[in-house]
């Protein structure tokens, strides 16, 4: 089974949504992308906590089979971020980002895992993702995601690292403001026209586009649910479902890059039913076939 | 080839997009329908226009070979909308209406017409629509358009509508609103508790949902475009190309009801390639079968 590095966050959030509140939940681009890529692939971690982050939380993750050697434990406080879906559920109100230990993030990279097959640099300063890849020969399938901050405040970094990656993830409303473009499809091409083989645009519950230099590959919906309890991680979960099940089909090909995008709908639609990365913990990979499937009956006519 | 009566508005529109700015052009609910339908089905048209009307617009829809005995022309002025996309190409912002003849419009349905297998009540006063259902004797298959007005102000009418109704059409917002539901599958399923066999909501740029008593039954996307001219009557479009399609397969199961659906996405995007119905002048139906082809490629992973 193929490897998948992954860089980014491990944090407390404190959520309130219609469903209710819950403070200082497990969170972090990280941690659900990993939880997410697990059921498919085996998975190494690299971000920073603080002392106060609970080992609890650290023998969840590691109990999906998550390699934590790279999860650094640093004096100082974890990064904390609060945010609200009171309003408006398909988008979170921030109310407090507290960075603490994760404002100095220097990614190390253990040897053990400069064999990592996939690569996904989470959203952080572009300059440290392009940093990350130095320790690496080129070798690897890198995939990214980025947000409206880096695209505003890092534009020439954000656009060199579109070089030195396959997949790049983005939402509509980031990848409008990256290319200038309102038009989605002429997004879309601008996000490969700066490198990357597939661009992924992904559009919360109206689904997700995969385009390839050929244009749109796929369109698809995403799977809806009666019940959306807390949103937070969609995103992360969705790439980790993706990366997960490239690295399970072990190709690159437009067919397999298809088929992980359905299962980057599926994943992220597991996680948003239950509150931080609860969902996954009654998770089997059973139910993620028999939703896949499911998905697949109502979007073929 | 079944017949379709569609009631519903022939109008005079004034509309500006990003793409420029049209006055007087052709439009009207009634319109775009049965110009879409006509593309799969004989189609019979009452409305009511005034004096200022022009011939060639009658010649024009004349010319898809739709019926139009049942288009009273009367004293006064033609229904006139103005409306604007610039700021929102998803969301016309209605700058003025005039109602003119339309606002005392009692549909008269020629004696020719009662013979029609399927009918598309538009987006008129639900107390009209049900006055219209009077004609018939109960053997048609009737589908409904409505809107957020008369969800707030004749909602008693509206339910009663829907008793009467196989298939419903109405926007994400539209169904929100009828249902007191956020959740957009617990407003699909409100709508078919009141009635309908099936309901059809309409999600703009992202597609649509088709619904039956056993819950979602398609979920497609809409057929991106890299250049929109103008939305206006996409949803009456769709609706014709839903109901044409379904009359030309003849029978209405589920099967055939989810192809229809595909047709009236593809119908959908066509008419917002241009301006009013100018799009349809150079339409061919190998045109319509090569997107129908592209749609299923681009949606089937």
């Amino acid at each position: 089974m193929s490897e998948i590095l992954v860089i980014g966050s491990v944090a407390l959030d404190t959520v309130a949504t219609p469903a209710g509140r819950f403070n200082d939940v497990l969170g972090g681009s990280a941690t659900y992308f990993s939880i997410s890529a697990s059921f498919f692939s085996r998975v190494n971690l690299v971000a920073t906590v603080g002392k106060d982050f609970p080992d609890e939380y650290k023998a969840l993750i590691n109990a999906f089979g998550v390699d934590l050697r790279g999860l650094e434990t640093k004096a100082g406080k974890t990064f904390r971020w609060e945010g609200s879906y009171v309003d408006d559920l398909n988008c979170a109100k921030t109310i407090n980002t507290q960075l603490n230990v994760f404002a100095d993030f220097k990614p190390k990279i253990p040897a053990e895992y400069k064999d990592s097959k996939y690569i996904f640099l989470a959203n952080i300063d572009p300059d440290l993702q392009l940093f990350i890849l130095k320790n690496f020969r080129g070798q690897q399938l890198v995939g990214c995601d980025s947000m409206n901050y880096w695209i505003q405040n890092k534009n020439a970094s954000l656009k060199k690292l579109m070089k030195e990656v396959s997949f790049v993830f983005l939402n509509d409303a980031e990848a409008r403001l990256f290319s200038g473009e309102s038009n989605i499809i002429k997004a879309g091409m601008f996000l490969l026209s700066l490198g990357p083989r597939f661009a992924i645009i992904k559009r919360g519950e109206y689904g997700a586009i995969l385009f390839t230099k050929q244009g749109i590959s796929l369109l698809t919906p995403a799977f809806l649910l009666e019940t959306v309890c807390d949103p937070t991680g969609a995103g992360d979960t969705f790439a980790g479902g993706f990366m997960g099940m490239l690295a399970r089909a072990g190709k690159v090909n437009d067919q397999a890059v298809r088929q992980a995008l359905l299962y980057g709908s599926v994943m992220a639609s597991f996680t948003v039913e239950d509150f931080s990365v609860n969902r996954f913990l009654k998770l089997k990979k059973r139910d993620i076939e028999s939703r896949y499937k499911k998905f697949k009956d109502l979007t073929i006519p």
